[in-house]
């Protein structure tokens, strides 16, 4: 016996979030048939206002509901662009308040392997973004795999050229984190970017 | 900066979601902006077909789309039923095809603490199928935890005095399993539960 056909619909649904593997999804399907009438009405409204309310900015790639609240505050400043892989990234960067430029999300990093190539992860519109902002610094916040670590360099690269200062976050020791608790890198890291004491921030050898 | 209303609703319902956590919630809810129009409406036909399409069988518990293909099937021993938490686990034990009865679904197991007395669980339902298929036997395949033990307890105490058969699936060792692998009352029980070389099944005590 199958499960039925809704059950096998949901699961392929669900199967096609990143992270959701096969048994999860079946999981999960079920329980969306436990769930009330009422909370499976929201969730198909949910799904349906991020088709017809949900928008893209198409300068930073951020989502939005009315205006881009990053790129429409002319309060901020539109020198620097700071590069990201996530909108969600963002969020976590707004909410230290310590950066008041522009955003601009990624459409992943480049892979060969998964034919992610410049143009398709979005490198052409950040190049038209940082022209038309006139930036004179590109502040990179990608992940620290290899494929994260490709693109870095590959946008420091191509930025130089244009003699745009391209900088990273700063690689170290996660506030209140005891030593004991990081891999060899980040303390290998915090030690090659060790900061003078009477120094505020690092030193970019 | 908050997350747009969309993203908050879309987290808020991955949220009811059992074993879905608030950080979780999130990144699927990013994740559905990511899909396809196409994927995203695909997922709200299936949700709206669990709604539409998807009905209980008030008998047994087992969810259909046409009609129940256990309690409808005249061909199955309705003298037998076995008793089951999860519709998942029907379809676990229709694949072996080693039984031939019909099911019926609790709706959880008995828990003080949460409130699901017998009657939220729908012991009563059970008794009452029990009565109208005139039941000769009641097979748990409860979970093994504290409650599901409590359950399977009630359930056997309850029918034995009805003078129906309550058995339960037998513990051991999983066929293929090493023992080194296995807990210690997994073992423990396939000690106590030991089977006669020249017998085929377990002994039942």
């Amino acid at each position: 016996m199958e499960p039925i056909k809704t059950i096998l619909a949901l699961a392929e649904s669900y199967r096609k979030l990143p992270g959701i593997g096969p048994k999860t999804a079946e999981r999960l399907a079920y329980a969306t048939l436990r769930l009330t009438p009422d909370d499976r009405r929201l969730f198909i409204q949910a799904i349906d206002d991020s088709l017809t309310k949900v928008e893209r900015c198409p300068h930073c790639g951020f989502y939005f509901e009315d205006s881009c609240p990053i790129c429409a505050d002319p309060k901020r400043d539109h020198s620097t662009i700071l590069v990201v892989i996530d909108s969600k990234d963002i969020l976590a960067i707004e909410k230290t308040k310590n950066y008041n430029g522009l955003y601009f999300v990624l459409d992943g990093t480049l892979s060969p392997l998964r034919n992610r190539n410049a143009k398709a992860i979005g490198i052409p519109r950040l190049e038209k973004e940082a022209e038309t902002n006139k930036a004179r610094e590109i502040i990179l916040a990608l992940p620290t795999d290899l494929e994260g670590e490709t693109t870095s360099l590959y946008i420091a690269s191509l930025f130089g050229k244009k003699n745009i200062k391209v900088t990273r976050l700063a690689h170290g020791i996660p506030v209140g984190t005891n030593l004991e608790y990081l891999d060899n890198l980040t303390i290998a890291q915090s030690i090659q970017h060790r900061t003078d004491m009477d120094k505020g921030g690092n030193e970019n050898g």
